[in-house]
């Protein structure tokens, strides 16, 4: 049984995840943390200290992150400070730049800890991400072009969304292309073009368009309901736990076939 | 039968057009004209003076006008430095501003023209423009979100597309929302958003979509060849024929019954 | 302040329309019945004899039924025994036979009853069929052909959906076309093709094709949520109360400017 | 130079790979043959007797054969009596049987010859069959449903193409489910629902859904010309010629990486 720490725990994924995590027989909830509270079972919620939370910490196995940034960090001077015995990481923050990415692989080969950073941890976009690479490795040099529409409701904030951009970038480690958001004029030879539709309560659409002279192809991802992610979470936070310690990984490292 | 001159007889769509008169047992090629020649049957094609471009005018019904905005005022000016006789015009020209539009519509008043402006001759893009309007109408009022999407070949150098722009403008004429084409942040409650995408080969494909809280619509329209622009604007050269004289009309003015 | 009446009160429809009654200023909920229940506000549900019922129905300005055929026609043996008070009724029930409808026609001409069938109730619905008409009658008789595909969940038990029957049926009242649900072999010139997919937690998507040699339009729609079918049957509550007395109509009669 | 023979010349295939062998500076077309004809550049094509074909093929590196099956037979005999040097094949030929397949790979065995069963030469659609191969084998255990659309013009004579057919057959190879072409009822748990579409001058469009409960990817794939076939026969047979003498290859043993 493996017991899961839950981080950004009265956010909307936290709260999905945890609704989850009492159905499924191989995963235990240990106890979750917010910015201000430390949920504990069988306990009132409360404000904590980080002593508090480096207690609670230290007999879990897997830690699943879905805080903003300020909540990550928190979790990470928690680890480094305080020495943790190693630890898998699910880290679903978005938004972490190069620097603090950085911090963290440091951090996994010293302590030994297995880390996945997991932008986005919907199986099928993960599935996505992994046709489109191999899409265009094929198609880019035969002289396709690729671009990415996305959808969501008139509310989303960010654009174009985390995930199209994600999408865009693992292409982009593949094959010579640059992204291009916010393309006015001409199509230039090597961009990839990415578009984002708002509107309605669309909970999230992906598509990549391969482009060719004499037939097109495209892959697409409909997300319909917040479940998804909170299901791939656990799915990656089994997989995190049976890869090597003091390695971090990233969405693409992911095989699919250990997934099922 | 119905005699009919040919400007930008040079352009792709004029021999579209003029293989199409071919076949049509009720128009009649008479000759036509582009920046440098006069094209009349059974003569060579040759450099003419505005005088023979007059003349020939003379006897035709329609004037079907595919040129760029120089070759439209060239038209122009003969028209009314030489006071021709009350003609019938469809003007394909993409482009012309208001001024240009205006003072062909002074002219028509002044001579008794009948004309339309139709930037976009394909039957399927008037359907769509109207099914549009009607939609918007109901669901604008009811919340949903209008979004645009448009695909075209890599090499197409505008963008959006002049027939994105024209629908998006059709239905702002019937519902209270302003066009946005490059939209980089939030979305806006009153936009309308245009997304261009650009790839392969592709002929023209347009989307209209309607988002709302608990249904979504779209309608869309894909052109497979040039042969549909040159087919409705021999439609519609029909239909300016049976209009009044001295009146002026736009796309939506085209009643969809009328054509059949 | 319109009184309404629930028949099917205790339905998935039934009870998402009385949670839109609470919310509604102009629609007060009355009551509501079931096959075996009467349900009255502040009291307990109970069993009841039909004259409870009728009593109840009495004061009743319109009738939404969204019960089975047997509660359809437990409604209709009450209106027409104890000669009802002329009402509107949104008749939601599907898969009334035409001797069912005909009987409530009479009905409805002899004690001045309004009456709606709405087999479907979602104004998206009702718009994509309005619009599929127009498009058929441009279109058919230029030699476009026309599918229709829908998607539903794993579990539904019809196939084609009533909606898409709906759909089909509605474009062959204005063009000369038959439906086709189960084509095995080559398409015949007289055909509208319709084609059910089925798979997953799908609500319900409908799409009408018009296929010409030059070009492609389509139509379609996809539902989000049980509640735009509710929020629909309201709008038509609205709509049936202002019509004639003793005439009866199909969706076809509503103009949709008049619902919003 | 590889010297390639095309046999099915006359039709419309095979005029297209001519089109494009004539542009190809690693391969050079030697000659072709028809049931009725034999082609060799610079002679008038004429009936041939079968001791013609065979002389000319004994110069011939890659026989690609886009006959139909009395074509595909002829030339099977003409390379089993007359003990032709070991060749490299790719049949395009649709419909074999199992006994005609299975004789051909006795013939490979014997002779030495390699050989590729291409029942779809295009590089898109080999590319959406391994795509769906791998997204069933992820998806299909987690429980998403899979369905295949395709669309042909309307004079189509086959239904479902056989397209369709070869990537439903392919998935099955992968994951266990039947395939449902003409699914009138509820859909069973094991099924793989097939539907076709006809209508207008649709090239050809294929789209692999996988329909889950919480989320839906789909694939797609659509011709644009005739020529994509022609382009990837020509890339498949230079993929034979590397391959191991003696063996016979299905579209699956295809790596899309040895094609660039």
């Amino acid at each position: 049984m493996t017991k899961v720490w839950l981080h950004g725990y009265h956010g909307r994924m936290g709260q999905e995840i945890l609704h989850l995590l009492e159905e499924d027989s191989h995963l235990k909830f240990l106890g979750g943390s917010s910015r201000n509270q430390l949920i504990l079972p069988g306990r009132e919620p409360n404000g904590y200290s980080p002593n508090d939370l480096v207690e609670s910490l230290g007999e879990t196995d897997v830690i699943i992150d879905f805080s903003n940034i300020a909540g990550n960090q928190a979790i990470f001077k928690a680890c480094k400070t305080h020495k943790l015995e190693p630890k898998a990481f699910v880290i679903g923050t978005t938004g972490l730049d190069r620097g603090a990415r950085n911090a963290w692989k440091d951090l996994c080969r010293e302590a030994g800890h297995r880390l996945l950073f997991a932008p986005n941890t919907s199986l099928g976009v993960l599935l996505t991400m992994k046709m489109s690479q191999q899409m265009a490795q094929v198609l880019s040099p035969m002289g396709f072009d690729i671009e990415i529409i996305e959808s969501h409701h008139r509310n989303k904030v960010d654009s174009p969304s985390g995930t199209a951009m994600f999408l865009a970038d693992r292409i982009c480690d593949k094959v010579d292309l640059k992204v291009s958001t916010h393309r006015t004029g001409k199509r230039e030879a090597n961009e990839l073009g990415v578009f984002a539709l708002r509107g309605g309560s669309v909970f999230g659409e992906h598509e990549v368009r391969f482009m060719g002279d004499h037939e097109e192809l495209a892959i697409s991802h409909r997300a319909l309901s917040r479940t998804l992610f909170a299901k791939g979470a656990l799915l990656l936070a089994k997989w995190i736990q049976k890869q090597k310690p003091g390695q971090h990984y990233g969405l693409p490292d992911v095989d699919l076939n250990d997934l099922a």
